[in-house]
């Protein structure tokens, strides 16, 4: 557990979809299979507590985001949240609309990697949580669909605008966010969406093995560089590398980095510590 | 027409290129086709001056730019363009670059979708407002030439060091700019440049098709979209994430959202009005 | 010669790589061929210093970085850098990744083309290296290694999570430095890393070609493009707009772009000074 606690307690109850620990391994299963896991006020709201939490039990090096059932995520309900807002207040929009958006922060700035494991369809809501992975493995039937525009809202949902153009460039964020159609994981794949295509009855087992490989792995190194891969996306050349030098500096008094070399040596595997 | 007009009347007629509206498409011909549509002082002082008028008009939601004849853009002409800014003072260089990337960010700033219909060769000044387009729908046997350093100047005319490696990443970028060589259709498309590959024969239609579908679709859904992925390419992620919650919360107010959820749970097409 | 100049003397011998000039190219052999040309201190502080004189000296117009033996580089030597580096203090770690990061700072701002012609392995250090580089002219059986998190440190050492996500995007980026995985030419091809992929046999010859082309070519123009690219990433659309209209009118006026104009009309080559 974090050292820096002070008052406030872990959450143990997520009621808004499933949460298992086990081994450094997190893992988040929006678990509403009928509705292609649409996504609920709630669910954001848990989603932004646990992210918050995650980094202070000490017990996470990686997090898996899935879907149960046929999809990965549907996005948002189109009436438990559509029809809810269209009778709400502006600032009631804006406290939803940050709320998301507080989301894929927490997911681009958690000092751990993210994998989205995405089978069937990644839609609205659910194509930027996948955006803001990490690591996107992709079922080779899995499709992305940024439909913003289609229910008469901005492309630019939760991000989208920063991030697709980050990933894909920027003729291609184009096509996606204005015209809204679905992408099917090939071509995601072209666009650089995809960090690892599998067939369907890949998708658990390459998961899982990624995890296990980030859980095992040196995790502040990987803290950091996903840290500076963050960071560095709105930084310049300059300080970018003032902060790489830093960074570095830092990494170089770490018990892995001086174990990498004893094994090295000795011919051994490194033994990592995450510290 | 938008209501926030004084005195300024609007341009009846433009000498410098055809213009053409019919049911909310805006069509651009470049019409001198003996010279591939070199572009001429002329010809990028209507441009920005069309650009900036076109929102007012209250009846334009796309703008298709296209080539007359043989090719879309040969770029700027050599001798009614560079021969002329020879015998020209600094003050007047200046004048003339900076108005061809006033062009340039009126493209990437115009609350309204651009499509660049391409055939034949875009070249020079040509391949650059092709860059700046939203969308570019290219015949097969199309032809990009970012030809600059091939007259002696810099390869980042009009931003094309800003958007080209945004587009393309910077090693591609660096290849097309520095060379300045010409790259066929199919090697566009690898870097990302082109929006839609099409066969010679059908690049009317799929223009038209296009445009048609931005024309009937959710106009200030389309126009919000292409705003954010311009301004959030110089945004870092935490502004972004706050400015798309804005912009958002401002959407979910408006009359196409409302039809999208009335239109769902009728089961019916929405009817978009684009406000 | 540059004319401002004023006490200090141009370094005469290089002794931790191979310098050669000739006509205009200036080539950098990395020349510890049983190492895999593994860097040492001095290597990356003959690397700062030779690219700072080097813009001064008035002969080189191109600057080809290569490998002598099996390899381009093997990145930092795990036991004279590393190790080293393991029993110093925290002052010292800073004033080693600040020198390494002003390599990398040097590369991409020096006012020359640099080649990195790469066959064999290009690893850590190597790798960043080649990031750094304008055009990678890369072997069939090339590999690259960003394996930095596989000694316990960050994937962004020298800048990487600044270059990496600009050539490549987001998601590949994420991949290539979180994980430290060996990737093939081809594969790093697909990821935009790659300006030219050729036959081994062919990367002395095809490296040649291109440096020659740049050597005799408008250089002023090259220089300014490379600086345009370099500087655009880290500037917004306007100044980009804006930056672009000056250095084009200040080129304007060059003798190569007449030279352009007068060889364009009599219909012959034109003969570039670089000036």
């Amino acid at each position: 557990m974090s050292p820096f606690r002070g008052s406030v307690p872990f959450t143990t109850t997520w009621e808004h979809f499933r949460v298992e620990h086990a081994d450094g391994i997190a893992t988040v299963t929006l678990d509403r299979p009928d509705k292609i896991n649409a996504l609920t006020f709630e669910a954001y709201a848990d989603l932004r507590d646990l992210l918050a939490e995650l980094p202070h039990r000490g017990d996470t090096r990686v997090l898996v985001l899935r879907g149960e059932g046929p999809g990965f995520c549907s996005g948002g309900d189109v009436n438990e949240i559509i029809g809810e807002l269209l009778a709400m207040r502006p600032d009631e929009h804006l406290a939803f609309t940050r709320m998301t958006g507080d989301v894929v922060r927490a997911l681009r700035e958690i000092p751990i990697p993210v994998i989205a494991s995405i089978h069937g369809i990644a839609a609205g809501a659910g194509s930027v949580l996948a955006l803001a992975a990490d690591f996107r493995i992709v079922a080779r039937s899995a499709r992305f669909a940024f439909l913003f525009t289609k229910v008469g809202l901005s492309g630019s949902d939760m991000g989208a605008a920063y991030l697709l153009p980050r990933i894909a460039g920027l003729g291609n964020a184009t096509k996606l966010l204005m015209l809204g159609d679905t992408v099917k994981a090939p071509e995601a794949d072209k666009y650089g969406l995809v960090s690892e295509l599998v067939e369907d009855e890949d998708l658990e087992a390459a998961t899982t093995a990624l995890a296990r490989r980030l859980a095992d792995g040196p995790a502040l190194a990987y803290a950091q560089t996903k840290m500076l891969l963050t960071r560095e996306l709105d930084m310049g050349l300059s300080p970018s590398l003032e902060m790489d030098a830093a960074v570095q500096a830092l990494l170089m008094n770490t018990r892995d980095h001086a174990e990498f070399h004893r094994a090295f040596n000795a011919k051994e595997t490194p033994k990592w510590e995450g510290r």
